[in-house]
């Protein structure tokens, strides 16, 4: 059960603790308090429990949490308890890295196609799946429905590459492309801008800032 | 000139200030208002004059920013005025997709060296650069004075391969491996999660939060 209006810090920190529930999953270990859980985390005790209290009766005073059913519960809210299948635009290093990525198929995100615009690759099988001219994109994105579609081009391309995602019916778009994408509402996008991250690191290199989260 | 205590969100939007701001650059525009700056950012006009009111004297009523004084000024501010040595661990599809970003080089961030602890890939030229075993990584961070080091390894590896990188007197992590890295107080650690960003998209895409940024 959630409660409404769960607000975006909350959500941020969600795929860390799903991440840290599943391996104490893995370990063996059946419960935790949010004190234990504090520990490994780096995050406090209150809000720790604070942020799960947003999902309603998870924890027990005195008894801990069933770290098997918060993260069954934490996955459902993440919508990584359904498959859902994705395509890769660009298969250069980048995009073959997150093709050969098993634990993204792990949790439920199925790379079926993967796509590039040089005909010299056409036809190369990575972890399993053709590299495909992307002249077939649109048509294998309608036939297969494909959900999400990640961009690993350069940005000079990625603006008309969305276009074609977007006029196909993709709903979600994970961009590795330097650049903002305008989309229409109901389409997802989730920006990845490595440059963007070095320039932080660099920041806080600079400015002795260590450690920072954002 | 830079007032204390900027706030972390203010510093989050500098790097896309800073992309922006060389685009104009690069398109040859000398200055831009903050309406301009707005209608091609998706951020409001006000909200950029409060965020570049934190350094100061930079814009001039009814006069516009001068382009090219903000982006210097930025850049000072993020610390990529400056060069800085670089080395990445893991030469997988992801170490030498950033091994192949000539943008990174752009922006001060020099590749001098690729590590990797598979003897088939030893001596493989990645844009210029050896890969080399990691039992030299230590010794070649000395010697080369190198600052920042890409972790593009599986989390099992990572935690103590920071150990040695640590011990070398690396000054910061950009760190791949899907773990937190505890590290002493004066190493700065940054995180690219991308199994957390899938989820942060599929959770948009689940629960119909579309481009929301964090």
């Amino acid at each position: 059960m959630v409660k409404e209006g769960i607000s975006t810090a909350v959500i941020k920190r969600l795929p860390r603790y799903y991440r840290y529930l599943g391996e104490l999953l893995e370990s063996g270990i059946e419960r935790i308090s949010s004190g234990e859980l504090s520990g490994k985390m780096n995050v406090t005790a209150s809000q720790i429990r604070q942020d799960l209290n947003n999902f309603g009766g998870f924890g027990q005073q005195g008894y801990g949490y069933n770290v098997e059913y918060l993260y069954l519960e934490i996955g459902k809210i993440l919508g990584v308890d359904k498959k859902h299948s994705m395509i890769i635009i660009g298969a250069g290093n980048l995009g073959q890295a997150i093709a050969n990525y098993a634990n993204f198929e792990k949790r439920g995100f199925v790379v079926t196609g993967l796509f590039d615009n040089n005909p010299e690759i056409y036809g190369k099988i990575v972890r399993g799946i053709e590299v495909q001219s992307t002249e077939k994109l649109k048509d294998f994105i309608i036939n297969n429905k494909i959900e999400i579609a990640a961009l690993t081009i350069p940005k000079n391309e990625a603006v008309k590459v969305a276009e074609v995602l977007i006029d196909a019916g993709i709903k979600a778009i994970w961009n590795f492309a330097h650049v903002d994408l305008n989309v229409p509402k109901d389409v997802v996008v989730e920006n990845v801008h490595l440059s963007e991250s070095l320039m932080r690191l660099s920041y806080n290199l600079t400015n002795d800032k260590k450690n920072t989260e954002y």
